[in-house]
Formats: C-alpha cells, sequence, structure tokens
C-alpha cells in the first residue's frame, strides 16, 4: 500500500506533467459531431469561411483531451490518486489557439495556491495553473482547476 | 436573409433558454471510458466507494452536454448564429451536483457585461452567466463563457 501524497505534503511550486496525445481529423469530427456540431468544427471547407481557416476542435473537445491525458499520468500515480477528491471547478479557461487534426497536446500543472477547508478540516483546496502546449510548444489552452485533497488523518 | 443579431442588439438582462436533454447511463459510461476514466464514473460499484455513492457523469461531459444544448438552440436561430464568433473562454466553471444517468438537464444563459473591443473594433466580448439545472431545478452546473461577438457593420 503506497502512502497517499495528502494536503500536507503539497507546496506551491509544485508541477505536474501529462501527455503527450495526437488528436487525429476522425475523433475532431466525432467530438463535434456529437457535441459541438458548428460548422468550422466539422469540416476544412466550412472552417475555410471563418478566422479559423481550416479544421479546428472544439475548445470542450480540448478539454477533455486534458481530462484524458491528467487521468492516464494519476493512474500511474497511486499515491496521488488514493488522496485526489476530485475537483469543484475550473477558473480563467481560456482557449488562445485552434487544435488542429494531427496536432500531438502534453500539458503542465502547477500548484498557484493551498488553502485548508474551514468547513471541512478533512479537505484541503489545491488550485493549479495548467498549461496546454502543441507539438511547436505553443500554449493551446490554459485554465486554474479547484481541486479538493485529502488531508492527512489526526493520529489516533 | 436574416438581419444578424449584432453586438449593439444586445443588452445585459438579456436571457437565452435551451435544452432538455436527458442523458443515459451508456453515454455517461462512453464518455467516461474515453476521456474521464476515473472507476466512480464507471461503475456504480466503484462510486458506492466513494462520496458520489453512485455513478455519475464527468464534470467535462456536463460541459460538453451544456455545448450540445447550446448549439442546437443556436441553430435554431439563424439571427444569432450569423453574428457570434465564438468563445475564447469561460470563467467561475463550477460542478455543484453530481448529474446522474437518466437526469434531464436544461438550461439558461443571461447576458451580464458587455464590452467594446478597443483592439478590434468590429467584434465586442459578450460575458453571460450560464446555469445548468437538472430535472428537480437544481443547479449541476455554473459558468460564466467569455464569447465574441461581431459588431453592426459601419455604414459605407
Amino acid at each position: 500500500m503506497v502512502e497517499p501524497v495528502y494536503f500536507e505534503d503539497i507546496a506551491v511550486g509544485d508541477s505536474f506533467a501529462f501527455g503527450p496525445l495526437t488528436v487525429t481529423r476522425d475523433e475532431v469530427i466525432a467530438f463535434a459531431a456529437e457535441f459541438d456540431p458548428q460548422p468550422f468544427h466539422l469540416s476544412d471547407e466550412a472552417a475555410a469561411a471563418t478566422h479559423f481557416g481550416s479544421l479546428s476542435a472544439s475548445g470542450w473537445h480540448t478539454t477533455a483531451l486534458f481530462m484524458k491525458m491528467f487521468v492516464a499520468e494519476m493512474q500511474r500515480e497511486p499515491a496521488r490518486q488514493a488522496a485526489s477528491l476530485g475537483a469543484m471547478g475550473v477558473d480563467e479557461l481560456r482557449w488562445l489557439r485552434p487544435v488542429r487534426p494531427g496536432d500531438t497536446l502534453r500539458g503542465i500543472s502547477e500548484v498557484i495556491d493551498l488553502k485548508a477547508s474551514r468547513s471541512r478540516p478533512e479537505m484541503g483546496i489545491v488550485k493549479n495553473r495548467v498549461t496546454i502546449f502543441n507539438q511547436k510548444d505553443e500554449a493551446v489552452m490554459t485554465m486554474v482547476p479547484i481541486a479538493m485533497w485529502r488531508t492527512r488523518p489526526a493520529q489516533g
């Protein structure tokens, strides 16, 4: 049994890298067809008539791909997974550049704020700044997830 | 040809309703299996061991379902669709309650802030407060998308 990484073990500045993951044209179109069927997410022809110029992924597809990379990495680190209580939300989500079919994404998450919970001593709040990059090391998306994290149990 | 709803036609307090949409167990599991394979998003058995209690949708599935409802409603209103330039991001995304298989979601978007763009006179920035409700009229998610909107072309 791995000792969990508790809230008290986390420091501002800690970072966590995840990815890479390459997104295909079929995946971009399939996600958009189901969840965001705006024409510029469905074909190059429609995108050429907009400021996108060519097919780009739905911004919500990019957030889902962030989660896919992040969870895969967490599941390689059982010590982190054991103490994570999920996220209550996200601040400052920004789509900075289009994500294109064939792009290879990766990300980094850095702790920027830690706060104990007054009402719930069994958990703390961890804010991270997440940046997702493409294969040219351009930032395509940034956000600040607000995660809940288990505190170290009191010694009995 | 419908006259577009330009930035100048939008007022703080304007609201826009969308949905409903019912999410199935198969959809919850399929989304999670692809993008957020944490055990509590994959089976009731695993969820029973967590604070979720039973199967709940990935928060990113809920954002994707928001977009699905929102785009469907936009596509019924060509006047709005013509002047929308997409979103640059989202502030204050909060997952307030679990979304469960069989839940029927709906949403409302209300304009809370309007700002002309100094650098790009052809567009304005529209902030909306979005609330997603379940069939019990409980808010399950809130957020503030930041949309770009075409301004009325100058008369030549």
